[in-house]
């Protein structure tokens, strides 16, 4: 039985492009801190690569320091510091900022005081989408970058968080973005790599994926793909909502990314969703990849008001470029199915 | 012209058994993360190769955790511990340890108080090993894995630190290897991956060039290939020395990496040496990679008692696999013709 993956959220497939640039960058022998010819172009490689990103974000007056991931981004810019968050972000951010932000009910986050505030773009589990205020310190837009048009300069942010494999570049490579005038206390030290912020030799093949990934994602968004993604969505929506009765559409009203469905149907265990639609052939996910192994409520649904029993009761759904209209029919009419069934076991 | 790669302390050539690996998982979609089959892929994938390099490395009792890279590993190994160190240890390494090791003037280091020092198993810049004390708290490995045999085990160390881009993997990928029992303060929070020492999504890709390459780099060995290249560093060090009169080899007498070839001509800047080599098509380097672009002497040959200047006129050349006895020797006539220039100018 073929597979259908509807977990872009958690990582998106390699893109062709970002493949064919990594392939390329295997046959540079040169460490890029190297002087001699093959470290000269093994430098303006990176170089290429890192513009190619400022690029696709809206980042040319930015630095952009390179790091294994979005992860390391967020310990980097917020480790310390301190900064207010809310509890729908990401645990990478959670993990260093207090929860003093409020969230309502249509997952939208209030900032009093931006300079001493972090906030993502789009949450993963909802996708929903928050404007960022004016000299807001710290953005995750991990989620957001491939996704929906971004313009870091104009943003509002400080200092953003990204990562390659979200929108098709491989695992393990990201950055973190910082207006020009920021600066961070250094984590890693050693050989003074980018420019001292972040030292260790750089991971080039995953920088070039990166690149290619983020470039290729800037023009779907350009020829207008993720409407494509968004109707697919909608129709996955309209089609479940049509037959459910119980089941909660989350952020249903909230400005989202267009290619999330976050839902929940009391009673029945996300988890137990999840290892269902595995076991029928799709892959989705309940709350974030990262936090999936562990079986708790999503506090990203906790904070916009739902019980813990709800919470927990939610999948979350994450289409990508090469998800088919019938992929999506095929995916709803296998869960109806089971929402059939376990509705009729419980009552 | 064809260029002649002989900087492979810098960074080795990506191994062919590394790049099919890499290629392989490429055509995996899944975050090791997640729990459908996509993800369990993912992690049997991950957790293969982490038993292939623990294999590699004599290391199937330890812990494995997956870094960024040596740099990222020394971080996490010695920040915040006041490790003593000398001064020969890399400068990822020296950033977080007072430099309170004596070196000897064959490169030798002497350790008092190992659960308190950390102690390199091969210099990056001479090529000399060191014996490792019981207990020590720290042993950077990263050039010596995959070059002379090792077993992590039996080597007395209770951290290494190991990259996969010194032995034929891709760069940016690299472990923090823990005797079981140790343990270590984290530095990147978030999600809990490995086993909540290290979190961020995987570099899946790296992590398999890495394992790929570390089995590959341990075939070699085993097969006696690099006996093969110590034959010809004695031979590039037989006929430099058979023509020069003032060049001193560093570590003529010290237990070397067969490889590792590191030679000063006094008044003859390691710089220049490094851009005349390279306009006449040979990749070498003056000190380490990460320092290269920085023009000072070698802290390295100054701690064995060299004086500044001397420390300044070194280079080092390091063979690899597919290093030929035919590129020695015409490294050695084209460096012998510089050389014969410099003392004629000199004169």
């Amino acid at each position: 039985m073929r597979r259908i993956y509807l977990d872009h959220n958690a990582t998106a497939p390699l893109r062709p492009e970002a493949r064919a640039a990594m392939l390329e960058v295997m046959d540079l022998p040169g460490n890029p801190s190297s002087v001699h010819a093959e470290g000269r172009a093994a430098k303006g490689m990176m170089e290429r690569a890192r513009r190619d990103i400022a690029e696709a974000l809206g980042a040319q007056d930015a630095e952009i320091v390179f790091t294994s991931g979005a992860t390391e981004a967020a310990a980097l810019a917020c480790a310390g510091r301190n900064l207010r968050a809310s509890d729908i972000e990401h645990d990478a951010v959670r993990a260093w900022c207090p929860p003093l932000l409020d969230t309502d009910a249509q997952g939208g986050v209030t900032v009093d005081d931006p300079a001493q505030s972090t906030l993502q773009r789009a949450n993963s589990e909802t996708g929903i989408l928050q404007d960022l205020p004016q000299d807001l310190a710290v953005s995750d837009m991990t989620q957001a970058f491939g996704k929906i048009p971004l313009d870091f300069t104009a943003s509002g942010a400080r200092m953003a968080l990204i990562s390659a494999h979200k929108l098709g570049g491989p695992k393990g490579i990201g950055a973190l973005i910082l207006r020009r005038g920021q600066d961070i206390p250094v984590q890693i030290k050693g050989g003074g790599q980018e420019m001292g912020r972040r030292s260790g030799t750089e991971n080039l093949i995953g920088i070039a994926g990166f690149a290619a990934a983020a470039q290729a994602a800037r023009r779907d968004l350009d020829a207008g793909r993720w409407e494509e993604i968004k109707e697919l969505r909608k129709i996955l929506e309209n089609t479940l909502a049509a037959e459910t009765k119980t089941t909660i559409f989350i952020g249903k009203e909230a400005n989202r990314l267009p290619n999330t469905l976050c839902f929940a149907t009391p009673g029945w265990k996300g988890e137990a969703q999840v290892i269902q639609m595995d076991l029928a052939g799709f892959a989705v996910s309940a709350g974030s990849a990262c936090s999936s192994g562990k079986v708790k409520a999503s506090s990203v649904l906790r904070a916009m008001g739902l019980d813990e029993a709800t919470a927990s009761c939610a999948i979350r759904v994450s289409l990508g470029l090469e998800t088919t209209k019938t992929e999506v029919l095929q995916f709803a009419q296998a869960w109806l199915e089971k929402e059939k069934k376990f509705r009729a076991r419980a009552a």
